[in-house]
């Protein structure tokens, strides 16, 4: 039962099968960071400028996009391990919930940040304020939800 | 070439294969709405209560949480097509790229809310601010990335 790759107070969850639903990844990310290490914790509207690399087929999807100042960024942390029910981010034996942290480590290694969208040339998305690895796979680029204001009618729950 | 399912001036992607990464359902969210035409275009903080019920098996890994006052909720929008590229919200012919438009149809169709957190109970959450079908995929839970300050040491990056 000795996991060597976890800390003092950790613990996993027995059985943590992933297969309920599929995910199609439709470019990627490129920032200046390709050590975890380097990565920041969390993004910055100041930090280095990053690019979205969306995939050809989706270009069309972009259209309308360039309108809004700042964009929600959803990306898959394809290095992170699923299965930690709670984490001791100081390795310290001093433990937190899974869903009690932004950490990389979690059931569904979604990331997701608000960053600001500087231009959109060829597909290509440049932004400020995201925290991921070099190459990380790309989900899904939304318009901030404080900024957005739906399209369609209103219906009957508003 | 003729798809009923679409409105005058959307446009689909030829393909798009969805197998790059796998999900694990962590549990559902009870809500009001049963049939999609009384959802809510978007939460409202003022609306109704709606429940988070965690599997067991993940309970432990909400340890914490309890200190915040907001969290961001992700789902699976499992009843959303995937292939558009183009949207006409108003099915009046004017349209938008999918990834200018907060719709449930995109090609990975993962939903996120800010909502506000009144109670946990037995692994079940109490919130408001959620806009999706009753039954509806649980897919992560964190801190509002506005209230989280990390937990561990601060790296290279910051």
């Amino acid at each position: 039962m000795t996991d060597k790759n976890i800390r003092a107070g950790e613990a996993t969850v027995a059985d943590a099968p992933a297969d309920d639903a599929r995910l199609t990844f439709i470019g990627l990310i490129r920032t200046p960071w390709t050590d975890r290490r380097d990565c920041p914790r969390q993004g910055s509207e100041d930090g280095p400028e990053c690019t979205l690399v969306v995939d050809e087929a989706w270009h069309p999807a972009l259209a309308g996009l360039e309108a809004y100042a700042t964009i929600e960024v959803l990306y898959w942390l394809d290095r992170s391990r699923r299965d930690l029910l709670t984490q001791s981010p100081r390795a310290d034996g001093t433990t937190f919930g899974t869903f009690a942290l932004r950490s990389p480590v979690r059931p569904n290694p979604i990331g997701t940040s608000i960053v600001h969208l500087d231009r959109i040339e060829h597909g290509t998305l440049t932004v400020r304020g995201l925290d991921c690895l070099d190459g990380t796979p790309l989900l899904d680029i939304k318009p901030d939800r404080a900024l957005f204001i739906p399209k369609a009618l209103p219906k009957p729950g508003v």
